[in-house]
C-alpha cells in the first residue's frame, strides 16, 4: 500500500517545486526534478538516485508496470492528487509521473578516454540546444561531454531536450575550459574548436582517428579566443548566404564527421 | 519628415498585432509581420514588399543608416513611440523595429530545377525547428524546400529562428506531397525519405549526384507511410541508445551529406 500525498503545502511537495524552479536550488542541494514517464522511467533505469518517486492515481492505474518499476527504484514513493500534479507540473499536458533526483557524479578528468571522441560545450546557453547536442551526441556514440560555462544541465528544460541523455551521456564539469584542455592534450588528445570562419581548415580534411575533443562555441559568440588559441581552428564548410550554423545544427555536423 | 503613429489603437497598429499573432489572418491578407533590425534589414534586402515599416524614435536615431535603408525601401514608414513598440513587440527586449510585409511568392513544381538538392518537410509542427532547418538549408547551399503540412513559415516564430533563410531560400508549398513526389519523380529526381530504421540504407552510402528530394518527417512521428512507400527509405547510422535524433538534426546531417 503506497503512501498518500495530497497537500500543495506538504514539505516534499514544496521542495520539488523549488528545486524544479531554481538552479542555485538544485546547487545548494545536490537535486534534481524530472517529469514525465519517459524521463522518469529513464532515471530508474539508469540507476539515478531518486528520492522521491510522485505518481497521480490516474497515472498510477493507467501506466501500472511503468509506474510500479519507477516506484519501486525510489527511496519514497508516493501517489498525489491532480491538485498536486497541477502543483508539480511545468507542462501544459502533465503526464502525472514526478521525481526528485539526486545529481549524478560528474567525470573526472583522469577518467577521460584518450582513446574517445568527446564534444566540449563552452558557454552554451540556451537549455533547449544542451539537451539537444547532448541527446544527438549519444544518438552517434559519443564517447562523453565536456561543458564549462553551460545553463544548467540538471534544469527541466535541459533534460526534457535531452530525453534522458543526459542521465546516460557521461559529462565532465570543467570550470576552466582552458587548463583542461592543456591537460586533455597531454593526454595525447587532438583538440578542435569550431569557428564560421571560412579560412580555418574544413572539418571534413581533418584526422578523426585517436581521441578528439571538438570544442563548440556560445550561441551567438562562438568559442572564446583563449579557447581557439590552444585548438586547432576547424570549420563547416558553407555554401550560401546564411551567417552561420546555429550551435546545435553546427554541433550536430561536426559530431557527424567525428564519429564516421 | 517621416510620419509619426503614436496611438496604439491606430488602424495599421492593430493590423499588425492581428498579423503577428494569427496565422488565419496572415493566410486571409497575404501578410506577415517581422521584427527587429536584423529581419527587418533581409526583407529590404531580399526586395520583400514591406507595406509598413514602423520605427521608434530612439532606434531610428541609433541605427540612421540601416533604419533609413529600411524606411527607403517601405510602402510607407512610421516613426511610433516606446508604448506602440511594447504593443507591437513579441519579444523581451524590442529593438524597435518593425514590419508588416507582403508574403513572396512560392516556388512552381514547373520551377524546380531537376538537378538542384531540395528538403522536404513533411508535418514539422515546430517553428523553431522549422526555421532552424530552414537556416541551415540555407548555409548548406540546398536549393530549396518543399513544405507540407508544416507550421506557418510565416509567423513571427519561424522567421526568427530562419534569421533571415525563409526570405531567401525558394519554398514550394505543397498541399499534396504524394502528388508532388510522383512529379519530381517524373522529372527524373531520387527522392529519398530518412528514416530511424536501422535496416534502411545508409545515407552515408547513397548516391547523391544529380537532382535530389529528401524527405524529413514530423517530430514525433516521422515520415509518412504513404510517403514512404513512394520513396527510397534512408537512414542515418546511429550508435548510442538515444531513442532516435530530433527532426532538426537528423536534417542537418542529412543536407550536409546531401552537399558533401
Amino acid at each position: 500500500m503506497m503512501n498518500r500525498l495530497d497537500s500543495v503545502s506538504n514539505e516534499k511537495i514544496k521542495l520539488a517545486v523549488k528545486i524544479a524552479a531554481s538552479s542555485k536550488a538544485r546547487k545548494e542541494t545536490g537535486l534534481f526534478f524530472l517529469e514525465g514517464l519517459r524521463l522518469c522511467r529513464d532515471s530508474a533505469l539508469t540507476g539515478t538516485v531518486i528520492r522521491y518517486a510522485f505518481v497521480t492515481d490516474k497515472s498510477y492505474e493507467k501506466f501500472g508496470d511503468d509506474a510500479e518499476f519507477i516506484c519501486s527504484k525510489a527511496n519514497e514513493a508516493y501517489l498525489i492528487s491532480e491538485t498536486v500534479a497541477d502543483k508539480l507540473s511545468l507542462t501544459q499536458t502533465p503526464q502525472g509521473f514526478f521525481c526528485l533526483c539526486e545529481k549524478c557524479s560528474s567525470l573526472s578528468l583522469s577518467s577521460v578516454d584518450s582513446e574517445g571522441k568527446y564534444i566540449a560545450l563552452e558557454n552554451i546557453q540556451d537549455p533547449a540546444n544542451l539537451g539537444a547536442i547532448c541527446r544527438t551526441a549519444e544518438a552517434l556514440g559519443i564517447t562523453g561531454a565536456i561543458l564549462c560555462g553551460c545553463c544548467d544541465r540538471y534544469s527541466p528544460k535541459s533534460q526534457r531536450a535531452a530525453m534522458g541523455s543526459l542521465l546516460r551521456l557521461p559529462v565532465l564539469e570543467s570550470d576552466d575550459l582552458c587548463r583542461d584542455i592543456e591537460l586533455l592534450k597531454e593526454k595525447g588528445m587532438a583538440v578542435y574548436a569550431t569557428s564560421p570562419d571560412s579560412s580555418a581548415e574544413k572539418i571534413t580534411e581533418i584526422p578523426m582517428d585517436g581521441g578528439i575533443v571538438c570544442v563548440i562555441g556560445n550561441e551567438g559568440n562562438g568559442v572564446s579566443d583563449e579557447v581557439f588559441s590552444l585548438c586547432r581552428k576547424v570549420t563547416i564548410p558553407m555554401k550560401g548566404n546564411a551567417e552561420s550554423l546555429n550551435a546545435s545544427m553546427a554541433a550536430a555536423i561536426t559530431m557527424w564527421e567525428m564519429m564516421k
